[in-house]
């Protein structure tokens, strides 16, 4: 059987993630490596986790480890219908699906809203997985600039002319370049939503990890309301996750939106893998009635802080003029921008040369970004941040 | 916005899972319940688990809860790799995915393998969930007869003039029939596959749950070999699960296949879900180093072979003339035929008034089925099952 003629021609479409694959070329242990995304596992909360593993297995047993509903938990998503409850609009269980991984989400979502040559508007550089999740589905991307204040809603509103379907944000702490957008173009976008000229999925997996300035309102929040019946009606999809204030292996996310979505979703869901692990469900509830994400997230926040701000002492020291950078407020990465005739992926093969790895920039993009790279800081010690961005500063000086 | 008319035209493929749904109408605490296929989680090796748990997180701590490799963790690659070589070939790491429990598995070779319009041969009637799963790829199922002795294969050869890219089935207690592909059909089907005249899916949930009856050989291992270059060259794609042998909630599945499917697959689920659940993979791995598979299947085959003797008993002594049903060797099920002018969907409101679930059977298959319907044995003490099955009888008498 020769499979390679058997395959769909969708998979054509498919590119392997440059960031899955640059994970295992830069396992190495004596590699800084600036790559990846992942968070630091020495702050998980391993003893809470295993405590809270005994306890559903103590005292749920057997139906902790039963099929469950392709919704999800009922009590789990009870407790992210309350967080995203407000005063002027009660989200339910029904608003809420539990997702594997908020990656699961995205992929359900771009099958479950989009066909052969829709148009969804993303921002320029946006997230890689979600470029990867949807490009096989036949839909076209449309760049939006996007700056130090996010994406740039005015440009956004032009292109509406174009009529996507979806707009799709990152808009606080933004992969890969840690922006956040700021509060007048959220408030700006909330109007463009609210008026219903669009749509939009808000992916927010690191808004609970802010290090300096202000917090700022979802989406979501800005543009629900209770329908006449009484039922949340949003032109807003909110995507979140327990991987980052938690930690990822659990794979737990969940979407909250309208119930003509939520339904949908459900219904692909049920065909992608029945539902989540209901383990995983249940510990990730026991975790959040025990206070775990309250007691994590100022041990998080103080640990990444300081290697953000490591990592931003050390550029400012040792990259050479003509580097610019992101200083975000939060979140995992900051993307650095080279002189425009310079590749990243040429500085990449000279740093791994050096045990320095990062990601460049090109595939986060939908045009230009070749001179870009990004990094990530929150899975390195300080000590190993500021040694790798000194060799990283290094190198830069004799390439710029 | 009014996201009813936001979905993509594929949604409209989707149809909600008769059994999923009826999961819920079945679950109240008064109703003996033959619908859904869920295992008895009083027999789940909680304890086991429990320590399994512990284990992982003690000795491995934060890596079992980190973001890991779509292909799955290594070492329980290598387990599944082992289980499947021969002396005539050997499966290696590289032939096996990791998968967010066989569903997924479906799911994402569904999505890899066809085109709009490709044509798959299945087994009428077969697994509901695949057909779900399929149907909104703009595929067409082919059916293909089934009775005692599993897919016809002669109507089967018959049927490649018409050039199916795939043959799916579950070979070995088939859902809904409980039925198996006797050994001589097998032999004749490796011999079709052999010669390159179709690649195959090979669906074996159950395989491990036998009752009675002699062990047969997989479609995989008939027809697998090692190609000039050592490497694994199948026309079967084995799915695999250990869902029904330790714990469904787990959601952990595998694939077993050539390396050029393997690697379509993976490029896929990174997209879908990143990766499969970290923690219950080495969860799930320490329970196969230390045993517990082997332990468990001695304790399941007995009381499932208690439980389908109780409910063949049952229906020998109170179902009346005119109904034939299949007598599995193993599984979960097993499936009863009523005169042709009755329709099972009318027996249903009936014994549910009378407390009595299952599911019809007309979902499962693309012609014909509406006087059949599936009743599942592994979820009821015996007790309950006589009971049911008792009641159930009764009904039929009034009816036939």
């Amino acid at each position: 059987m020769n499979w390679n003629t058997q395959f769909a021609d969708r998979t054509a479409l498919s590119r392997r993630s440059a960031v899955r694959e640059l994970l295992k070329l830069t396992a190495q242990p004596d590699m800084i490596s600036f790559a990846g995304g992942l968070p630091a596992p020495e702050l998980f909360p391993v003893e809470a986790i295993k405590a809270a593993a005994n306890e559903v297995l103590t005292e749920i047993g057997g139906p902790a480890l039963q099929y469950g509903e392709t919704e999800g938990v009922g009590a789990l998503r009870d407790w992210v219908a309350a967080q995203f409850s407000r005063a002027r609009f009660t989200v339910r269980r029904e608003n809420v699906v539990i997702v594997s991984g908020a990656q699961q989400g995205l992929d359900l979502l771009g099958r479950v809203l989009l066909n052969d040559g829709d148009l969804v508007a993303v921002e320029n550089p946006t997230y890689l997985a979600l470029l990867g999740a949807w490009r096989p589905l036949g839909m076209r991307f449309l760049p939006v600039p996007s700056d130090a204040e996010g994406m740039d809603v005015d440009a956004l509103e032009a292109l509406l002319a174009q009529r996507p379907k979806l707009v799709y944000t990152i808009p606080t702490f933004q992969n890969p370049q840690g922006t956040s957008m700021s509060l007048a173009r959220r408030i700006k976008l909330a109007g463009l939503l609210g008026a219903g000229r669009v749509a939009l999925l808000e992916d927010n997996p690191y808004g609970e990890l802010r290090y300096s300035g202000e917090a700022l309102p979802h989406l979501f929040e800005l543009t629900a309301q209770a329908g006449a019946d009484g039922r949340l009606q949003s032109p807003v999809i909110y995507s979140g996750t327990f991987s980052k204030v938690l930690a990822p292996g659990m794979r737990i996310g969940w979407l909250v939106a309208d119930e003509a979505v939520i339904d949908k979703v459900v219904m692909l869901k049920q065909s992608a893998d029945l539902h989540t692990s209901t383990l995983n469900q249940y510990i990730t509830l026991a975790l959040l009635r025990d206070g775990v994400i309250e007691r994590q997230l100022p041990r998080l926040r103080a640990a990444y802080r300081e290697r953000r701000d490591t990592m931003l002492t050390g550029m400012e020291r040792h990259f050479p003029d003509g580097v610019t950078w992101t200083r975000p407020d939060g979140g995992l990465f900051l993307m650095v921008t080279l002189p425009a005739r310079m590749d990243a992926a040429d500085v990449l093969k000279r740093a791994i040369a050096e045990h320095v790895a990062f990601v460049p920039g090109e595939d986060f993009h939908l045009q230009g970004g070749a001179n870009t790279f990004r990094l990530n800081f929150s899975n390195a010690q300080p000590e190993r941040i500021a040694h790798g961005i000194e060799r990283l500063g290094a190198l830069l000086h004799r390439m710029v």
